[in-house]
Order: structure tokens, then C-alpha cells, then sequence
């Protein structure tokens, strides 16, 4: 196969086109007309756009009624240039693309201007595949197990998309028939789910998708409400373990783009991480997120209202200092907060460097929950729910495993083009985690290397980003396949050496204290007074 | 745009592939793998193939039930690859591909098996639309003026290849369901009727089409009932009045891959007429052939039984001798006949170097019909048809115009690249006229340029050829963007000199006798013995 162009020549994909009129010297059909106008525009190296024949129908009267004077809507499937639409150049309507990120909780869509190239809007909405199973797997086994299962599955996200463009367009002071274009970010499963096609295979030895990169699909084929002609991109995936999220966050990252060796990482269910540059780039992915979502502790949850999102201890005092979402009365911890409470608890030496509650510096906030010790963190009284919150032993052991995994896959990734976490110069956090964690707290419980913090940077909802990029700056989707092409996946759990660095790390920070030079390991202040709200 | 292929190295559409197993060290994804394996058998300077929605969404059961071995069927649009279905290696029926000549008058289909590359079977039927008008411009304005008269037409047609197909296969012992591809070869308006997109502007000065390089299209979308997968391949027009069955022709008589110039005629209801080699081509057309379908002359009709279709000089009693196809009482004349009797009136000096006929010499043969001349070819009693057969002065001067508009064409597109017709090395001539005329009679009357006859060669139905060699021959297919690319069209009725030439072409063989130096110009007899059966 030809190797790919390294750049779309396009500014926009809507492309104002001016054509000759035919003559009986120049008698080229009307299509061959556009498509000789396209070529010019989309340089040498690219391929003759496809053209579904409804638009071959209409192009004789609509040439004709234009006086040759169109707008052209044009996509790229990474493959090939797709002409979708082509408007009368006087046509003054907005023409829209939507950009999703499809994530397995939480599906996020922007609404973006095609000719302005820009955002006009936002929404996120629960992903109602949530009503049929809460995480991946039990989606998986319904679409399987259940007759018409993948369908229903693929037709909720579809309907609960309609829905929300069409009120995204209500707000513009537009509709759904104004959208051309949709590009769609999500992981392997949520991309199998959205296009119908059986993920099976994807949780079965040895993993494989139905498709890598899929071919560019009718927005109408899928049961989207658009413009009739809209066409949906869905960004390639390396693996049933790396999806096209991750592509769409590279791209929006630039790892692929720089000199310099840097790392990306993704929390959500899964810690995903990449390291590389415009050369190579290696990935990896691993359980490390489940003790930061809702629902593994006992206190926690999702980040909301009245959600526990940052903890300090207070500089004068020493007491622990919360903090709540909306400053309203505690119900809850989210995973940011969890991070910065074992971190103070570790610096406060309520917990050990194994993480274990000290009974001796917790005194009379240690209590027992059904056989299990626990930290109590809130007062009944002090809560929103009436009863008092917790941190249990067997919370924070479930946080020193997902740490040690998040700082093992580091490791591991690092060692393999033979540098050590120490040395990365740039640390891109993408995501909720990256927004909201304390990266200080994160690197006392060794969670992150020891790095001086203007390495780190938060870069967003990653996901998001990349699959607004694809709509406003038409260049990258030639990116896309390079990017894809050069990543090596490395499987963690064939690592020999993974164990044992994992075991190694499940210390706070870790057993090699050289590594944190940066943590006090002393507790700073053995205080212990009522928490201050 | 890239610069094409020069050619597809794939001996057959059909392609046995082998995958290697995916396995935990090779997860490439089912439609990936199979990408993959395909790129190594269309070579480094060919795309991605396009390929429905419908085979990935069987692919990953259909690859692990056939353990892995399949048979790709391919196809190609002239711009790109299509994987148009994939079977189990071990799914023994035929692969069948269906060739159509679509002809104004004769639609004539071929059953080809894609994987031993040879016909199985053909027939020809009427052009349905023939009921709806018998020629372009009828079914044109129908289209144009009746509500869903372009549906109507394209029904039609879609119908009676529905039809003939079914028997085709029935035939061969099989079904259209085992019918993957099929090419069509037709000129400009018949392809557009076939595709169901508006001859409107066809008609209209600039005479521009719809499309010149239809893409390739699904044979469901058509209406037609194949394989649901089925695609189909419509030869792509260099304008109005140069169509796919042109290009189809070229390609069939290998036209572009001399490098001897060599021409190419065929006679239809237009004369078409290319002259060129391996590196340039020149094309025009124009109506040379109306004199000779039937329906012109008074006594004309189609080539069939009891159709005279040979006329010769008895060598020993210089009288007329007249051959009927099936050997059966006359009924009237076809073109062939009307050739070789005109060369047999002027030889025997009953018509002029003017065709006038000469009523001294025609005798009592020469009568009065309607208050026009006329010569008696059969008398009442031997008819089929009880009534005497006869030529009048008004069908004579028809059939010199025609001959004169041929040998102009020839002349006028010689002398465009500096040669005289006297210097063609090799005359090409397709259709029923290159098979059944008699050259030396074409040579007489001065239609054809007298060459040796051995620079004369007929090639037969060159479009219906055409159109198997692409489904025989992948290929070629690559070989069709240049053909199309390389031919220069001539506007004849835009050509200063045409008009001169004409004139000059009106006489019997030419005004210039020099440029016919085998032609007795010397009536060789003038017996007027009666016509021999």
C-alpha cells in the first residue's frame, strides 16, 4: 500500500470551490469537473475522494443552480479523502461537525464550526449503555448472552447521541441537519459497541477487534439523525486494551510530534500510558484506576456535589483540612481527595510506609468497622449523610495496589527503552485524574516519580481534544495512521520483571527511598485535632 | 492525484488467502489481518480496499469457521481496490462475473467463471427500452419529460438483465447469487440510464454527462439481483458521444498498447473512430451509419433470416447473385448487402461516379416508385413478402452520404496527425459491420480506404470483449484510466475542413480516383441477365 501523505493540504473541511463552466471545449462531466477541483485542493499525494452516488444524483441540477459556485464538505478515513456534501457557495448556514468522546461513564460531544473552526458548544450526558451494565465486561457478556443485546447496546448510545446533538444544535439556533461530520473517540469495546460490530472476541484469548481502523461510516447506517449525507469517523485502535481514546489523546498531546522523549498517561479504569516521540513510541496499559473511581471504597464516589476532592493538612494547626465540591457538607471522597488523604496520613504517620493504619498517631479517629480497621474522616455529625466517613484498611491496601501498578507500569515502560522514571522531562496527565489530582500528594504516596513539578502538565480530556482537533485542523487525520503504525503495545502481565517491581512498590513510596527524594518520610506533625472543614 | 498503477499484478478476482492465526503476539484485528494480506497481493502502488460495512460485520465468525482460509473476491473502480466478498477457501461453487455489452437496440451478456477465467455462456436480447423509444433521443426526451421516466428506463433495463441473467446461470447449472461482479459496456446515455442519473445535459449544448468515471456500485443499489455483495463496473465515457463501450473497444483491440499507430472503427448507429498507438490517441464520431440499420432504406432491415446479406457479380454470367441469410425467399436487404450490391451497380455501371443510377444501363430493372427512381433487386414472384424488393435513388444517396461521412472521418483524423488513410498499416473494425461487410465491396463504393486486405482485421463485439477481458484479466483494469486519459476527442462538426472533404468523399469511390487505384473504375460487364438466388 502506498505509504501515507505526512499532511492534508486542507485549511478547513469545507472547501469554497469555484468551478469552470463546461463548454464544448471543455466537456468533463460534472463530477469529474468537482472531483479535477478537489485534486488541486487536496495536493499530489492524495487519493481520489469517494462519493456516495446520492450526491452523482444531484450534482447536475445543483451545479447548474449554483452556477458552478459550491461549497464542498469533504472527511478523510485516514485512507482516502470522502466528499460528503456539497452546498450551493452562497449557502450562508453553519456547517457543523461533532466531535465525541465516548467514554464507558461519561460521554462527552462538542459541537464545532467547520467553517470558523471553532467550538460552539459542549455537553456530557451518563452513557445510557450504563442502564444494562455498569462496567465494560458486563456489556460485553449482554451483547453475547442476550439476543439483539449488541443492538440494544449500540441503540442506546445511538438514541442518548440524537437526543443530546439535537439540543446541542437547539442551542446554536440550528439542528441535527446542519451536521456533516462526526469524529468519535472511545476505547476498543465503547468503538465495537457504537458501530454494531460483535466484541466477542475482544475479551477472549487472544483479544482480537474486528477491525484496527474503521473504514469511515454513514452517519445514517448507524441510526444518527444528522444530515442525511454526514459521515462518521471512528479512531483506529492498536488493541482491545488500546483504543482509539488513546490515539485521539496522542494526537492532541503532540507526543508524536516532539524531539524529546515524553509520557502520556490516562487514568480511568484503566492507567494507560505511552512513552516516546516523532521516532517511537511505547505503550502500555494496566489496572491502576480502580481505587480512584466511585464505588471501590466504601466512602467513595464520584466526583459531584459534596464529594471529598482535596485534603490538606493545615500548615499552622497540622489538622487535616477538607475540602468538598460546591463547599457543602461531606457524603463522600472522590479519587483526587483519596490521593491527597493517604498522603497526608502517610505524612502525618497515621499510616506506615506499608500503608498500614498506626494505631498509636491515629488514636480515637481508629475505629472498627465490621472486623476491619478504619480511619474515620468525617464525623456523623459534620456530614451530609448523618453518619460518619470513613477510610478502611482495606481501602487504602486497594490504593497502594492501584499506586504501585500506576508507578510499576512507569517503571516497566521506562526501563524498556532503558531510562528510569527519573529522567522523563515532560509528563503529560490527561483526564479527569490529571485536572484535579495534587500531583505533590500523589508523589508522596509514590503514585508518580519524584519529578520536579513543572514537568507535569494536565493536559485535558485528551479523548476529547484529539477528536476536536480531527474537525478543526483537517492536517492531523493524515497523523492519525502514523501514530497508530508507531506505537509497540507491550503486554504487562508477560513481563517477567513487572512482580517484582510491582512488589517493591507497594511501599510508600516505595522501598528504594532514593527514588522520592523529594518525600518526607518523617511525619511532619503529629496533631491530631478535629478536622477542619 | 497519484498517477495510477500501470497495471494490478492479479492473475484472477478470486484470490486464495491463507491468514497466519492471531495470537496473543499478533492481535492485528480480523479486517486488519485480512487489509494486510490483500496489500501483499495488489503490490506496494495500490490503495487500501474499500470494503462494505456488511463483511466486517460477518468477518470474525466467517474467518474462525473457515479456520482462517478464505477466498477474497476482489474488484477495482479503476481508482481503488474493492473486496467485494470473502468465502470459505473451501467453498467449492463458482465464482461467476456477468459481462454486458449494452447496446441501444442488442443487449448482449456473458457468464464468466472468475476462477478458471473463461466464459461459461452468453445470450443477447432486446433492449427493453426499445418499447419505450427506439432510439437514444426518444428514451432521452421520455426521461426528461415523463414523470419517473428515467426510473422507467433504467427499470427496464435492470429488469431484463434480472431476467436473462437467471436463465444465464440456471443454464451454467448455478444461480445469480453466485454472480459477484459485473461490467457494462455502453455508450454515454445507455450507462446513464443504467445508473438511473439524468441524460438531461447530455443532449444540451456542451453535451456534458453526469460522470465520466462512474465509481464502482453496488449491484443491490441498482435493483439488481445478484450476490447482495455484487458490485458493479460501468466503463467510464469521454464525453456524450464517446462512450464506455469505446473505451471497452479500445481496450479489446489492444489499440493503446502498439506502438504501430494503428485505427479502430466501429460502426453503430454512429461511426466511432480512433487512431493511435501506445503513447496518443484520436477519437471522433460521427453519423456514418444510418444508411445501414435497417429501417432507412425502404427494403432495409436487420441482419436476419431471409435478410439479403451478400450480393456478387456471377463471375462467368455477370449477373447479380444475392445470398439470404438462412437461405430463404428475400424479405429485404441489411447494410452488408447494400454495400456489396451498391459496389456490384456501380462495377456493372448502373449507377454513376455520382451514384445516379444510370437508366440506359439498369434497363428494364429501373422503375418508377412514388416518382422516384428505383432498381428492382428481386421480382414479386421470388419475394418472401409477394411484392418486388427494390433500391431507390433516395436510399443510394443515404447510403453515400454515409460512405462519404465514414471515409471523411478516416480522412479528416488522418490528416489531424499528418497522414493520409493510404498510409494505415492496420485497420481495426468492430462490431456486426467488421464481421459481415465484404471489404473489397466497402473498398468499390469508397467507404474504407483501399489498403490490401490484409491491413483489414475484424475483432468482433469489442465491447462486449472489453468487457469480459476486465472480469478474465484484472490487470487490464488499471489500463483503462489511461486509455481514457491518452484519447483526444475531435469535434468534427467544429472542423473547418470536414465539410471540403465531404464533398470531395461524395463520389464513387472519390473525386480523386488515385486514392482507389483497385477499383475498376470501368463497369467490368454489362450484362443485364436476371438476378441469379
Amino acid at each position: 500500500m502506498t505509504p501515507h501523505p505526512s499532511s492534508l493540504p486542507l485549511q478547513s473541511w469545507v472547501q469554497e470551490i469555484r468551478l469552470s463552466e463546461p463548454s464544448l471545449k471543455d466537456n468533463t462531466a460534472d463530477a469529474d469537473r468537482l472531483w479535477l477541483a478537489l485534486a488541486a485542493r487536496l495536493g499530489p499525494s492524495e487519493q481520489h475522494p469517494s462519493t456516495d452516488w446520492d450526491i452523482l444524483y444531484s450534482l447536475p441540477d445543483m451545479l447548474r443552480k449554483s452556477a458552478y459556485a459550491v461549497q464542498a464538505v469533504l472527511f478523510h478515513d485516514t485512507f482516502r479523502p470522502v466528499l460528503v456534501d456539497i452546498l450551493p457557495l452562497a449557502d450562508p448556514s453553519p456547517v457543523y461537525g461533532i466531535a465525541v468522546d465516548l467514554g464507558t461513564t461519561r460521554i462527552v460531544i462538542r459541537l464545532v464550526d467547520l467553517k470558523t473552526r471553532s467550538v460552539c458548544g459542549e455537553t456530557a450526558f451518563d452513557n445510557p449503555q450504563i442502564a444494562i451494565g455498569p462496567d465494560i465486561l458486563s456489556r460485553v457478556h449482554y451483547s453475547s448472552n442476550i439476543d439483539g443485546g449488541l443492538e440494544r447496546l449500540q441503540q442506546d448510545a445511538i438514541d442518548g447521541l440524537n437526543r443530546e446533538i439535537a439540543g446541542l444544535c437547539l442551542a446554536a439556533g440550528s439542528n441535527p441537519e446542519r451536521v456533516f461530520l462526526m469524529s468519535v473517540s472511545g476505547n476498543t469495546t465503547m468503538s465495537h459497541f457504537f458501530l454494531g460490530l460483535s466484541p466477542y472476541h475482544l475479551i477472549r484469548e487472544p483479544y482480537i477487534p474486528v477491525v484496527n481502523r474503521p473504514p469511515i461510516v454513514s452517519a445514517n447506517q448507524l441510526g444518527l439523525k444528522l444530515r442525511p449525507t454526514a459521515k462518521v469517523f471512528v479512531f483506529p485502535n492498536i488493541g482491545s486494551y488500546f483504543g482509539g481514546d488513546l490515539i485521539s489523546g496522542i494526537l492532541h498531546s503532540g507526543l508524536h510530534r516532539r524531539e524529546e522523549t515524553a509520557l502520556l498517561v490516562d487514568v480511568g479504569t484503566n492507567a494507560e500510558v505511552v512513552l516516546g516521540n516523532a521516532s517511537w513510541m511505547m505503550a502500555c496499559a494496566g489496572a491502576a484506576g480502580p481505587a480512584l473511581e466511585g464505588g471501590v471504597t466504601r466512602m467513595g464516589m464520584m466526583a459531584g456535589a459534596g464529594a471529598i476532592d482535596r485534603v490538606d493538612i493545615h500548615p499552622e494547626t497540622g489538622q487535616l483540612v477538607i475540602h468538598t465540591i460546591g463547599d457543602q457538607k461531606p457524603k463522600g471522597i472522590c479519587g483526587s481527595g483519596i490521593i491527597d488523604l493517604a498522603a497526608c496520613l502517610f505524612r502525618k504517620g497515621f499510616i506506615d510506609v506499608r500503608g498500614k493504619l498506626v494505631p498509636s498517631a491515629c488514636g480515637n479517629r481508629l475505629m472498627d468497622r465490621e472486623g476491619i480497621l478504619a480511619f474515620r474522616i468525617v464525623d456523623a455529625s459534620d456530614s451530609a449523610t448523618g453518619e460518619a466517613l470513613f477510610l478502611t484498611q482495606a481501602d487504602i491496601d486497594s490504593l497502594i495496589r492501584s499506586k504501585a501498578a500506576m508507578y510499576t507500569i512507569l517503571e516497566t515502560l521506562t526501563a524498556t527503552v532503558g531510562m528510569t522514571p527519573q529522567e522523563l522531562q515532560s509528563v503529560l496527565i490527561a483526564g479527569t485524574f490529571g485536572m484535579f489530582i495534587n500531583p505533590v500528594s500523589a508523589i508522596t504516596i509514590g503514585m508518580i516519580p519524584d519529578l520536579p513539578l513543572e514537568r507535569y502538565r494536565a493536559i485535558g480530556n485528551s479523548s476529547l481534544e484529539g477528536a476536536t482537533l480531527v474537525l478543526i485542523q483537517p492536517e492531523v487525520m493524515t497523523e492519525i495512521p502514523n501514530i497508530q503504525r508507531n506505537i509497540t503495545y507491550m503486554e504487562l502481565n508477560v513481563n517477567a520483571d513487572f512482580m517484582n517491581r510491582f512488589s517493591a512498590a507497594k511501599f510508600l513510596p516505595h522501598t528504594d527511598p532514593k527514588l522520592f527524594p523529594s518525600v518526607n518520610r518523617k511525619p511532619i506533625d503529629n496533631a491530631d485535632g478535629p478536622v477542619a472543614n
